[in-house]
């Protein structure tokens, strides 16, 4: 089992708002920088993926704000597979300030695996290689 | 009861992202747009709150994703206030592709209310006039 | 001659940032709305175009901010196509607060045209007929 | 004279667009990124700026586009604070690949500095020190 570094990112000047903190939106593309860092570092880039064909549409998603990011914040982004069925894949996330360990926000996202042609693949049936992946990846985490 | 007009948004190219269609963040800016013209259109203007010290930041969100929008598809996003407690707003969306009609996604809101120190505020106690109006639209809604 | 009314925005919470007014990085997006809005009065659809392999990348831009835009401020965005060479096409841009009429920003910005693989387009020898709608709509502007 | 390592940047999903390439407004953000790490490297924290009641907006960009960055491509930014007066600094933008070298983006930057209720600041007679150390950067890279 691959010991996972948690993703960090700085806050930027254009991710906040007049309220003086972070929009919440970009919480939601936070989540996605994360998840996109963790299937690189299973060995599951989403580039190849998606050259291979398979694109992963969020289905759903889901967010808590609890405290404030603010600009030039570090906030360190865990993520972990929760379910996968071989055709959807779910995620929770937790993002903590880096420095006080605050949690800034939790939060869920609901993803399936389509073609190029918007049709639903079965990871499991259609690339058996990469299901094993996912799931070794979901069993090292329980 | 004050017939409130759904507020519509033609998709930007900025909007888009590789996969063709719209990227999933930007339908929580686009809740925001329409929850903002709402408040506009009941007489409480975002604007004016903020002038007045009321700041209402959203404390979670939620969206299902249906089908796709596409780069210059106009949406209609139709939105009702379903729970007011004088301290917590929740809303519910619903985006739909003006043409066909067909829901792009729905979705969830909550609110609540502080002031320039971060304190959270009881609008109930502090604002009864902006009370009011709240909980008429939540009743005209009901 | 058709007559081309001005595009508006109304500028949106997430637009702004911890400067209390609009972040620079959204009126470059703003040129792009009111040209895509432009394109599509003079009978050339961005949508149609890119369905008929024709991509217009930015190949420059440019902005002077004179005064700033806030939040729930409409500014109206003019431009003009000041050249087109049946390969390159260069716009300008001017935006203003819809009700003072204050000048927030001007630009500028240079397309050129690319089929699907990258190449470059001549509009002139490979698609006359947008090529003739452009020019005209160049002339009548002059 | 400190060295000052060049700031990195990994291309985001959300920062695509229906090209397959990054947006040309992203390009105008990361400008912001290097340019706040510039600062802070320098011993300029925008954060404390700010907090001592110095902004600075930007009055001008312009971006020359080269070629174009892809997905999860590492991009290197570098900037060379090129003029300072006391009263406008003026900057320089190069966007490289991490991995080949290949321009994708020069850029040009106009900065003011205001007080927290807008009105211009001549750093050099308002703060000698932030002046001193701006001075000595631009002498530095020359």
């Amino acid at each position: 089992m691959k010991d996972i570094s948690p993703y960090k990112h700085t806050v930027q000047y254009y991710e906040t708002d007049q309220m003086g903190v972070v929009h919440h939106s970009n919480y939601i593309r936070w989540f996605e920088e994360a998840r996109i860092d963790v299937f690189e570092k299973i060995g599951l880039s989403y580039k190849n993926l998606e050259e291979m064909g398979i694109i992963s549409p969020v289905v759903g998603v889901s967010a808590k704000y609890k405290t404030m990011a603010k600009f030039y914040d570090t906030v360190v982004i865990d993520l972990k597979f929760v379910k996968y069925t071989g055709i959807r894949l779910y995620i929770e996330y937790e993002i903590k300030d880096s420095v006080t360990g605050d949690v800034r926000c939790t939060g869920q996202s609901e993803h399936c695996f389509i073609d190029r042609e918007g049709k639903i693949i079965s990871i499991k049936r259609s690339f058996p290689e990469i299901h094993e992946k996912m799931t070794q990846h979901v069993e090292a985490e329980a």
